[in-house]
Parts: C-alpha cells; structure tokens; sequence
C-alpha cells in the first residue's frame, strides 16, 4: 500500500528508480523512469549554456510533442562533452525505453546528470533498463525511489504533488526535481520533470512551463554557474479529461510547485547554512527586477555577510549599483528580516545586534525597493560558506 | 637618502603618507598625498557602479583638467553612502589641500577608501592635513609611505616607477595603487595613480588612461563586485619638457605600469593562494574575448577548482558557455599551463597529475581559444579559498 505522506503521482503515471552501477557505489540508485499509459503534450525548457550535453541535444529537438510517452535519466554521468558517441548513446537509451513501452523511440525523452566528459557505460544501461521498466509503479514509494536516482550530491529527494480543483473538475499535478550545484569533479545539474494528468496542447503546456520556470527555477542560483545540462519537462497526459480552459488556476498551480521544487534545492545547496529570499521592487519592468535580484544573490561578498550573520547594507546596495541598469541612489530602501536599515539612499540607526541574531536563525529575507515602478522580482539563493569551498576544491583522482 | 631600489617619482612630483587617526590604529598611516610643483594634465578613469562615494563625484567633475596640482587619499572611511554631507566633506579636503599648496580647491582630487556608511571624521583629516603637508618629499620612502597609507586590507604597498625613452628624449613614469577584495565592515576599493613629468594634453592623458585602465585594472577580478569608489588618476605634469609625439611608445609604458599594479592587486589578493592569467583567443573582436574571459575569471567552480590544483577542464568550458555569446563546441581549445586537455570540443588523454603538480606551484594558466577570429584577451584572477570566506564572513560589531 502507497504510503499516504509521500506525495502522490497523476493517473497514467508510472515512475520507476533502480540500481544499473552508474555510480561507483552499485548500491546508489542511478536510473530514472517516467512513463505515461497513453502519450502526453509535453513541453520543455533547457540549459542556456552555448554547450549542452548530448541528452539536452537530443531531448529538445523532440519537443514541443503530443506523442511523448516517457522520460529515462541516469544519475552519476552527464554524457556531456562526448561529441557524436554520446548523441548516439543518449538516442540508443530512449530506442532501448521505447522497445520496453512499445512505443516509438521519439516519443521518449531523456536526461543526463554527472561526471563530465566521459562516455556512458551503455552496457550496464541496457542490462539495468528492462528490470527498471519491470519496476514502474504508481506508488509514492517508487516515486520518492525515482527522485533518489536523480540524485548526485544532493542530500534529499526532491518531490511535489498535489490537486488542484479547475472549472472542468479536478485534476493532479506532480513533479521531481534535483539539484545542489556541482562538486568536483562532477557537473552537477538541475533537472525536474512535472507530470499532469490534465489536458493540455503542446503549445500549452510550451507557454505554461516557459512561465513557471522563469519565477522558479530560474529565480535560484547557489553559484551562478549554468550547467549544460539543466532541463525541466512538463509532461500532461490529459488521463482526467479535464481540459485547462482557465489557464491561471492552472498556471498558478504550475508556478507554485516548480517554486516549490526550486526552494528544495537550495535549502539542499552545497555547504549552505542560510536560506536567502530576495524580494526586488519598484523597477519599471520586472526584468530588469529580476536582473539586479540576480546580481545580489550571486554576490560573493553579500552571500559571505549573510554566512557571517552580518547585515552589511553597503555589500548588497554597492551589488546592485553594478547591476549594470541605471537608477538613482536616493532611490534605493533596504530592509533586512523587516528592519529598514537603509532609506531613500540614507543609511538608518537600527538594532544592529536584533537584525544580526534574526539572520542566525538561518532565514534571511532581503527587500530592496529601488524607485516606485510596478517591476518585481523574487529569487531564492544560499550563503557561501568554507564547506562549499572544501566541497569544491576537494581534488579527487 | 633615497633607498635607490625603491620606486622614484618623475620630476616635480612630491608626495607623502601620514597617520592622522582616521584608522582604529592611530599609528597606521591613513592619508596619502601626491602634489605637482607645477599644472598637470590630468584624466581619470571611475567605478561603472551607480552608486558611488563622494570622493568619486567630486573628482569626476574636475575631470578632465590642465590644472591639477594635487590629489589627496584618506583610508579607513571611503565616504561612500554619506548623502550632502559627504560631498561637502569631500570638497572640504580638496580645499584644505588646496590652502596648503596655494591653488584652487578645484585643482585637487580625492579619494577615500575604507568603512561604507559612516561621516568622514573630518576634525582629525583637517589637523593632520598641514602635518602630511610638511611631509612632501620626492624620495622613494616616502614614496612608499604614500603606497602604505592608501592602503586596507592590503598586506603590501603596490608601487611602480621608471624611465621610458621616447623620440623627444627621457620622461619618467611612476604609479601606486591599493586593492586586496574587500573585507567586513569595510568596502575596500581599487585605486590608483599614475604620475609622469611627461607633456600631455588632457585630452591625451584621458585618452590613453582609458585604454591603459580596459588593458589592465579592468582585466583583474578577485571577487566580481565593482566597488563603489573604484578611480584610477593619471597626472602628467610636463616637467621633463619631452611631448609624447610618439603615443604608441608612452601608451606601452603606462599599460606595462598598470598592468604591473594590477597584478600585484591579484597577488595580494584575500585569501589567495594561486595567481591566475587567462588568455582568450579566436573570438570575433576583443570585446567578446574580454567578455569570455571575465565569466571565467569569475566562476567560483572554476576558482574552486583552482584552489584544489583540479585542472577541471569541464567547469572552464561551461563557465565560457553561459557568457552570453554564441560559438560551437568544436572550435574550443584548452591548454592548463601549457599541456593542451580538450581540443576542437573532444577531451584529450593527459597527465593529469603532472598538469595537477604545476598548478599547486601557485600560478596557473589558462589558454581557451574559440574559433579562428583576431579577438583576445588577457586577465587576471585568484582562486577562492575556505581563508577568503572567513575573512569576508566574520562579523565585526
């Protein structure tokens, strides 16, 4: 029986995870399947990296679709940097998915994340593929197992799912992701994969994930470096019968779990000890909010005040002077956990030790109003710390 | 008399460095000066960021100017985030300056560099100032004194000094600056001047400082965030009567000298304990090369890697990825230290311990080509260490 705590998956859906010995551990579960009884509307969004691992290659030429059937991700290599061998090994693992499916190998997408560099082990990967096919259940328990095999230095699974109530009736809504920047020598990514059994068309489900994952997963950063293999896919199945006429509630809902997922990595990012929550307002147009958001949360010097418990206003004020947009000084508010320390570019008395002890908590919230037009942005980032730098530069033959 | 292995001054310049107790140490020097007997031409070259210090809004608007006489430094406080009443602090020590020397306030330049956010303590600036006055002197030592007093977290002053023959004869040459990253509570600053006894309009001057600052000071990166008092001086003030006909020979010189001064930043830089030089090349035009070079520099998985003698070729190659510009895989090539590890997009078989054992000698060089264009660059940075996170994390009440 499906344990009732863990979340729950869409109807159609079947998720499986398994141990093929990708990973140098054999134990380590290091191949994920997802798969639909009938074919989705899927839609996609990837890696803006000018280089991209041979599965990004091969899984966005098959989207937008109204075919697709399946995704396959292995853990613990990102066949990336693998030039024609890897588009071929990453082409033959969705071949070898669809025999199992009995579908067409187009309708199977696929995803890569791990070691750089090297070729995958393709022996181990169709000797593990038809037991994890074997495996696909509707459980939670199998989902939280295909979460698991995402994983590299992540330290938990990442799962959502839920209901929501539309004008048509109600349908599901469930998604996985993974993500907890990089280690050495590894290339870490973030990948997710959201699953609906709502009835979308591909260019819905195109728009939709387009929009969510700009206030998602494109509002985090640990270290602001772009993966090549970063990719989220929305898949709907349509299994409720339920199609998206009102597509706020929808998009809403598709928002709130991508957000979801998105905040899970960086309260897993590496080495981190602060949860950081940036609000930016009062821009003309919230891209150029989200721009200076950006810049503050990938500040070095921002995120080690915020290691120290340290609300060191000048590090993020001076963060997003060199944003490169322009604004006036005067025009600039600072508040850090509610307390306004910095006002209409004047700096403020305020309780300096309260503001402190409130960010040694481990939740830091930082709200930078600059002028008083109706742009805004919000994005999630951690703190950097002497663990993240031992993460990184620990050098493993 | 004059340690002839320090750095000498060109003809006409005296300077001096003084502790007027601006600094918690009251023994630390705190107030550089650098005085002209007669006009320089003078340019000067600022923070990109759009929230600047005080100091920076006066001097940019004296500048360019035939009639520079002077320009006066304080560490300890940069008078940053100080509103009205920074600008008038500011102008009141051009003007006390000014009284000393017997020119205008308008013919005297400053800068401050230290804590953001607090009032310039103005009384101790004003009693020290005819103090530091008397102090002027043309010898090396007190050359060096003046490097000692611009300085924060630096553990070394940065001077430079000699001759250059030009086709009209022998002009002198000499520059000191300060820079090691930035450390809590204080925003520390980037700050140079460049002294020559050459003729230059200031037409010329600003000119070629501009390209001498993009070739040098702009080409180094410790941490990525551009402070808010970042200002490089160039004063010429034509006391050896030799005109720069021949700017190719005068501009080679002044971008040796800054790019000298510029290193010495990145050798003294916080926490560091590995020099990086990164050469770009094969872009279609210098910009994009600067660009590539930049995003590089500034990776903390690169940086990380470096600190772990890890000649991570993965995390180079992606960082270049996400500069923004477009190019193919196949046209990239890396060499670390001179052993060539991925070429046209394809890893290569290399000793990876021997290119490991250079890079933990502590300088490393990185050689990324792409594509076969006339475009580079050259530049500088360190690696990110657990000691930088610590300096720059613990919290100084």
């Amino acid at each position: 029986m499906s344990n009732p705590e863990l979340p729950q998956l869409p109807v159609g859906f079947r998720v499986a995870g398994h141990a093929c010995g990708i990973k140098s551990d054999p134990t380590r579960l290091d191949l994920a399947l997802f798969a639909s009884d009938r074919p989705c509307a899927a839609a996609g969004v990837f890696t803006q990296n000018r280089v991209v691992g041979a599965p990004v290659q091969v899984s966005r030429e098959r989207l937008p679709s109204a075919e697709i059937r399946g995704v396959v991700i292995n853990s613990g290599n990102a066949n990336a940097c693998t030039g024609e061998r890897g588009l071929e090994d990453a082409r033959a693992m969705t071949a070898a998915v669809a025999g199992q499916l009995e579908c067409n190998a187009r309708s199977i997408l696929v995803c890569s994340t791990g070691v750089i560099g090297h070729f995958l082990p393709m022996e181990k990967i169709t000797a593990g593929l038809p037991e994890a096919c074997k495996r696909l259940a509707d459980s939670g328990e199998e989902f939280e197992r295909s979460g698991r095999a995402m994983m590299t230095t992540d330290t938990f699974p990442k799962l959502i799912g839920g209901q929501i109530e539309l004008e048509g009736g109600r349908i599901a809504l469930s998604g996985v992701c993974k993500g907890a920047a990089m280690i050495a020598p590894n290339m870490a990514t973030m990948l997710a994969v959201m699953m609906t059994d709502a009835v979308l068309s591909p260019e819905q489900a195109q728009q939709m994930v387009s929009r969510a994952v700009d206030r998602s997963f494109n509002s985090i950063s640990v270290d602001g470096h772009t993966s090549t293999s970063d990719t989220v896919f929305l898949l709907a199945n349509g299994a409720s019968g339920v199609t998206v006429s009102d597509e706020t509630a929808f998009q809403a809902a598709l928002d709130d779990a991508c957000r979801e997922l998105a905040q899970m990595i960086i309260r897993d990012a590496e080495g981190a000890e602060h949860f950081v929550t940036i609000d930016v307002t009062g821009l003309p147009d919230d891209r150029q909010a989200h721009r200076i958001a950006k810049v503050v949360a990938e500040s070095m010097l921002v995120k080690t005040a915020i290691t120290g418990n340290d609300p060191n206003w000048g590090r993020i004020v001076s963060a997003a002077g060199y944003a490169g947009l322009p604004f006036d000084e005067a025009d600039v508010t600072l508040a850090i956990n509610g307390t306004t320390i910095y006002e209409h570019g004047v700096p403020l008395e305020y309780p300096e030790e309260t503001v402190s002890q409130s960010m040694a908590r481990g939740e830091v919230h930082i709200d930078l109003t600059i002028g008083t037009g109706p742009g805004k942005s919000r994005f999630w980032t951690s703190d950097l710390t002497s663990e993240y730098v031992r993460l990184n530069s620990e050098y493993t033959t």
